[in-house]
């Protein structure tokens, strides 16, 4: 009886905080706030045409571990497929376990941001891939050694003949890049409640959902969290209204201003993309709030200069619950056979086993 | 014309080194020799029946980094699926980026094997699978977090429950064991060309593979390495004959003794079951060899007692070559998202982060 009484206690409460209007009103709003579903189709990308065999040959360079000097980080490590698409870690673990100094955004859907990583320093998911590999504290690799490790395998520059057709020297850097871009743009997930919701089908989402909906709107989210992937589009100051603490704010990371060296860049990064984010936590480029809930909390106070309650915060939470979509189902690629020229791995910074020491 | 002399004292060379019977008194002597194909249908394994169920459940847990206290290795990330079933290093990286002591052993076929690991300290892939997830040097988990990991999440909770029906309490740590063998189980790789071959297809092994075979018979390789998994059926001392160096030999890796405490298992080791043993250089325990060639070589001195001469053991190699089956094609698995009660990743062996030093 007493739960029963709290029951309806925050059923009353969470009426109290919005109510939500009739779904062809809200669709309007959510329209018009710029919300937009997974269009269909594969999308294009600029300057590399996707085809088949650049998408399969991604797939193995995706979950390539010799892209790496270890033989050991492939970019499913950290932008793990079965986790949403990222590795459910605060921040990622690289060569030599060093931990690196942000969390991993995911590869979801990635193709409809602007741009890429939380300062938006790569234009495109081609120029994206480059990094990582090349990051000391990630793959730790170098181009020509990539190029040296995949022209040593034949199934690797026959494959980047047939996705390079017409060049005198498929295997590139460059090129790698292009493959991973293309099996990227394959990475999307349509089909969430949202989506469905936004397409007519108004039991797609609950009424809780649609609640945290109008909330999303009425309370700013959508100003800065918007388009195909509610974020990822543009850049803003974490902390816009009241800067938060060191632990999710580390002072020392001053985040788009290492991109531009402007001074009104200090602190600011790229609007989170907040499809499949339940799927995502932690939370904000330092990784370090693991409930949805108080994520959306912590935006309402530093980035809108309100107080969201928890009973608000959990109908946004459970909203942004609405835009986790269909994972893509791939198959684990095969990858080729080492040979006599591929480099070794390079397990330098490895301490010696016991028995060597 | 030089290079077309050079072939034809090759030719000589091979043809010197051994005169392959025809096809069926070679088929009759492989037989003899006891090596067998691949057989049919999904294994049997004792004491756990497989179903669907814990086939997808074990393929969950097969690549569920959650398994291990970083939130950061699967079983997948040292038997990799798609590199042979094992991680291509001379001897796998875990924890803390530790270095074990000895090379990963291929997961593929390995329900043939007599007992699991180097020295057979499990008896079979269900006890096997419990010790990476518990080692210090590899995954550092405690089965009780485990538990605690596995029931935090609602869909394993549910998939425990389908894959062990009427069981009080499911989601045990045996049970995860239990569907992590009932997965592995289906990782054989039968049409290997020597398999093929043996039913009867003259043409899918080479000239020179048959030569290798008969080789293999002839020098004694099969009274070890025989049986299914060509290995993996007995216990022998490495250095029979002559001991290796201690560069392949590390004198404080004493194998089997460490599991029996008995003088004579002193540097004794499973035979390693040689099935796609082209795709899982480095060899030996130690993970020292790369060249296949060399690896006979090796052999030769320290097992036989007998120089095996560059023809042969290339000879040997091709044969090898012709044990590669075809390798598992396997969906990868979309995990359950964790809960406010999953165990947070233990990452405290990290150095820190630059901006936090």
């Amino acid at each position: 009886m007493k739960k029963m009484i709290m029951l309806v206690a925050m059923s009353l409460a969470y009426a109290a905080a919005v109510a939500a209007p009739d779904d062809a009103t809200l669709r309007d709003q959510a329209k018009a706030a710029g919300l937009l579903p997974i269009p269909p189709g594969v999308p294009e990308v600029a300057g590399n045409p996707i085809t088949r065999e650049k998408i399969d040959l991604g797939r193995m360079l995706f979950f390539e571990p010799r892209l790496s000097a270890s033989g050991l980080i492939s970019c499913n490590t950290c932008h793990n497929l079965g986790m949403g698409g990222d590795d459910n870690l605060p921040t990622s673990v690289g060569h030599g376990w060093q931990q690196g100094p942000r969390n991993a955004p995911t590869v979801l859907n990635a193709v409809f941001n602007k741009a890429q990583f939380w300062d938006g320093r790569a234009e495109d998911l081609k120029e994206q891939a480059k990094g990582p590999i090349q990051a000391g504290v990630e793959m730790a690799n170098q181009p020509e050694q990539v190029v040296i490790t995949l022209k040593s395998m034949p199934e690797y520059v026959e494959r980047f003949s047939r996705a390079f057709p017409n060049e005198p020297d498929p295997v590139t850097f460059d090129n790698m890049a292009k493959a991973i871009e293309a099996f990227e743009v394959t990475l999307v997930t349509p089909g969430a409640p949202f989506d469905d919701w936004l397409e007519g089908n108004a039991a797609a989402m609950t009424d809780e959902q649609k609640q945290g909906l109008a909330l999303y709107i009425e309370r700013g989210c959508a100003a800065c969290h918007a388009g195909v992937n509610f974020g990822g589009q543009d850049y803003y100051p974490f902390g816009l209204i009241k800067r938060p603490g060191a632990d999710i704010l580390p002072p020392e990371d001053k985040g788009r201003f290492e991109v531009t060296g402007t001074a009104s860049d200090e602190y600011v990064f790229r609007a989170a993309p907040l499809r499949n984010i339940a799927l995502t936590a932690p939370y904000f480029h330092s990784g370090q709030i693991w409930d949805l809930e108080q994520a959306v909390a912590v935006m309402g106070t530093a980035q809108l200069g309100t107080e969201i309650s928890n009973e608000e915060a959990a109908l946004i939470a459970s909203f942004l619950q609405a835009l986790t979509g269909e994972q893509p189902r791939v198959e684990y690629p095969i990858l080729p056979v080492e040979t006599a020229d591929t480099p070794r791995p390079d397990l330098s910074a490895l301490p010696l086993p016991a028995y060597m020491e």
